[in-house]
């Protein structure tokens, strides 16, 4: 496999003109730079899961993908490790004000984050709700909690505000949401481990 | 984001002309899905990273990636979890009967494998020399101790075959190297945690 150079302008280039979930994705990545900068955690969004048809190896410097499409995520966005423990997080915004409508995350990625919980790992999703300007994280449990109990194709901001956790916007980092998982990593030790 | 339809098809197509690494990638990726299946483990080989300049939006079902890049990734290409440990590792492949050339890892990808195990994460590479039909894995503190104390540009197999620990082909799994992270997990509990 070949590597091109430039990569950041073009991908600026690329990101300019797609801004849906750009803000919170880029408060994470900022966020994620700033735990792995202080050796805190290592979190990465995963690439782009995508389907590729036709590739020009144009030279021997760059090969240039003609034809690709995006695929379903079998995963969720996000995971890493924090003081030893596996995180796995899918994160999403909404122009809602009241309710965060669940077709926003895959059936499969909800299966993928029940796995993880089964196996010891910390995992959530972290939903904003631009409008009001409130991100909140909920931990998987209380999601299935939700998604067990009810028949409703979204889950109302009130239940983020009953089960779920505020991150609370900052400079450095700009969403602290693993101080959010320091509180309740005993509960999780006596839970899963 | 749209999602088109037949994309196995699709990706097959693409495979097939592209062999390069393929045969221990699909190795090690029948070994997650049975991993995923006996709900042992859930380690996925994380897409290809790539930049993308052109999206064709050309119907409401379906968008096509008409240019992009391959970009040079800054993580590994397996991570997880296994029994509430986080898991992170390279696989590789050479057709070298006696050295495994470092140039095939990047740089920062050993970084990345550095700062796992600093975290308590389980890193390790997976490495297959085709010409011997064998396969070793390397936990992250055996690769170090080999860089940190040699100038050469080539890991010797003779090192796998004192520090590493070799993977036994099977039926199913293909290739069971969660056995080894098992015989090692209390070591790791402790030098780790």
């Amino acid at each position: 496999m070949k590597y091109p150079s430039g990569i950041n302008k073009e991908f600026k280039k690329f990101k300019s003109y797609s801004n849906r979930g750009m803000n919170l994705e880029q408060d994470l990545n900022d966020t994620n730079a700033y735990y792995l900068n202080q050796e805190l955690a290592v979190i990465y969004k995963k690439p782009t899961p995508i389907t590729i048809n036709k590739v020009d190896y144009k030279s021997r410097t760059d090969a240039v993908i003609k034809e690709a499409h995006f695929k379903i995520p079998s995963t969720t966005d996000y995971n890493g490790i924090y003081k030893g423990n596996y995180i796995d997080f899918e994160a999403k915004e909404t122009n809602n004000t009241t309710s965060f409508p669940l077709n926003n995350i895959h059936k499969h990625q909800i299966e993928h984050l029940k796995k993880i919980y089964k196996l010891g790992g910390i995992g959530f999703i972290i939903v904003r709700f631009n409008k009001v300007n409130k991100t909140y994280l909920l931990f998987v449990k209380d999601l299935l909690l939700f998604i067990e109990n009810n028949k409703r194709a979204s889950i109302p901001r009130s239940y983020f505000e009953e089960k779920g956790y505020i991150i609370k916007d900052g400079i450095n980092p700009r969403l602290d949401y693993l101080k959010i998982i320091d509180k309740l990593e005993v509960n999780y030790e006596k839970s899963e481990k």
